[in-house]
């Protein structure tokens, strides 16, 4: 029983450690590298649920994390975010004391990285496989190499590989079209290794992360490692887009009931932008969405009923929408399956309950 | 010159000074009480600046934040939220301290706050006048009269009159429209005041705020008390809305580049939702943006070109497109107009600069 007076992220553990445990398994029997995305949770009870899973190796998405998860003895710490080099002075005292990767797509940064660096650095090189957010494009062959080579050859770098995220998994729907975009993303990194001269590509470890594709397979074929991190916790875009069942979902905003409006069929609630974030769904019918609000009896969350979401997110307020009759009353609590659970995870990460 | 190596909030002190000594000024010259709402910067430092200007009565959205300004001496505190009769606690605390106000917009809420409250509090009935957020509507008459007299009638609550939010005004445009949307709200207020009983209507001040109507009016004729917030930064969307000048724009989100990307003119800052929100504005083709790209000198940001905005912002990452080169580097800074600058103060408020 989580004591709850304002808006809260609740994990259900059975769930999360169910998560966990299946990504585990998957990765095991594929013989490959699950590095774990720890952005999504950005909690330490949590990482330990990663480690009493067997996972040794994390990635995170700025140093400040890094700091915070090296704090609680994790030693081998991806940053799968473009290097900023305006970081350097802390970047070389976490370097010091762990096993520190970090990814660059581009010659001037990595020219800076090697003047910069006073401790050994994996170095991966970005690879743009078709999501065109960062990264060197995988055809363009003589780029890579030009940026693997000065990679190999730095005083403090060592050339790790190349690192891909297909985040436009998150612009197609189902298992099937997901399963398809595993495979092509690995043919891409692939076809960018088998480009590189014999030395290189010796060195050359293919990394792949995110939860729709990493969810979607059966086996992680032809990668070294793998980096999802959304699936701990799943919410309602996974959801929407296929790539979980509502019984995965992990993580709810467990929000008090402020105001209650029957006539409108609302009610509002403590939990708007700044707990949930402004990323919206849009509903079969087309209206947008900022959760489902979903009944909380102390211990957990019930189910989902489509008629019952928010329809709209202001500073600290959420409106949420009831097919019928107002079922709650100022003072009371309401559940809310967030639509990314990495953001309301990040927003509430000073105020989390675990149940379960 | 600030230095700065992580996304920071940089606030130009000399716009924001000046934004708040206009509303200072219409207030005064209207005889009007401005008890600003401090959501927008959430900043000890900021709030001197309005103390300096004379300021005495704030405005905030939780009750967290009502403790954070009673910390830094501010004593006459509405909560501008209906009340969360979760943290009766907390409230009974802070208010044994300062002159509490808080909303109240159900006879459920009103009867528990009259139970729970052990000092003296202020009530405002929250009325809806046409946002329809949260409030009483201000044609319910019987409503308002029931909820106004147990308000009086209760121990330790005094009935301290009407308020409203014209939250509508964002999907209005330019002064013309906000000024008559202050007029109409206004005209509410006062008729639903009207139809109090004599002993009450006496009592019943009328409140008013949001940042559109009270920058497009000359004067805050009609009402007691005015509670902007975001007119201390404003922001893009009130650019969009006409509600300020971009000369007003007092608050910047500076960021480093870590990305270049020329053949799609594009380059990837250390930026993202997780530090600006995901609060998107249309551009006048329609395309969605989230936060006008503009240069950074270490003192100060430059003009806005409209063909210069991020196109995306991912969870760290934000996409800057450029209408051509790509004027940047990996490790040089760029600064973020924010479409929301409550949003991003909030994000950014552990890291603040302050330049001008």
């Amino acid at each position: 029983m989580v004591r709850i007076t304002t808006p809260t992220l609740v994990i259900d553990r059975r769930r999360a450690e169910r998560n966990i445990r299946r990504m585990v398994e998957k990765a095991t029997r594929s013989g490959v590298t699950l590095r774990p995305h720890f952005k999504t949770h950005q909690s330490k009870e949590v990482g330990r649920w990663f480690r009493r899973a067997g996972v040794t190796k994390i990635t995170v998405s700025s140093l400040t994390m890094a700091e915070f998860f090296a704090a609680d003895g994790w030693d081998d710490i991806t940053i799968a975010f473009p290097v900023n080099l305006l970081e350097a002075d802390r970047m070389n005292d976490l370097a010091a004391r762990v096993r520190l990767g970090l990814l660059a797509d581009h010659p001037t940064a990595l020219e800076a990285l090697d003047r910069l660096a006073q401790h050994p650095v994996s170095v991966w090189i970005k690879v743009d496989t078709g999501y065109h957010r960062s990264g060197i494009l995988w055809t363009d062959s003589h780029t890579l190499e030009d940026i693997a080579r000065r990679a190999a050859a730095a005083k403090q770098l060592s050339f790790a590989g190349f690192l891909t995220h297909a985040g436009h998994s998150y612009h197609l729907h189902g298992r099937e079209e997901h399963a398809r975009l595993f495979s092509e993303t690995v043919e891409r990194l692939q076809a960018a290794r088998n480009c590189l001269p014999e030395d290189l590509r010796q060195k050359c470890m293919l990394s792949h992360g995110d939860t729709p594709t990493c969810s979607a397979v059966e086996t992680f074929g032809g990668v070294d490692e793998v980096r999802p991190g959304n699936f701990v916790f799943y919410d309602v875009q996974q959801l929407m887009l296929g790539s979980c069942a509502e019984e995965e979902i992990a993580a709810a905003a467990v929000c008090p009931v402020v105001g209650v409006y029957p006539e409108r069929h609302e009610a509002v609630i403590y939990g708007g932008a700044v707990h949930l974030s402004k990323q919206a769904e849009a509903l079969a019918d087309g209206t947008r969405m900022y959760g489902f609000a979903v009944s909380w009896d102390g211990d957990g969350w019930g189910a989902i009923d489509p008629g019952c979401y928010l329809r709209e997110v202001s500073q600290e307020h959420g409106i949420v929408r009831f097919p019928g009759m107002v079922p709650v009353k100022p003072g009371d609590l309401l559940a809310v399956l967030p639509v990314h659970s990495c953001l309301t995870a990040n927003l509430l990460r000073e105020s989390v309950g675990v149940v379960g």
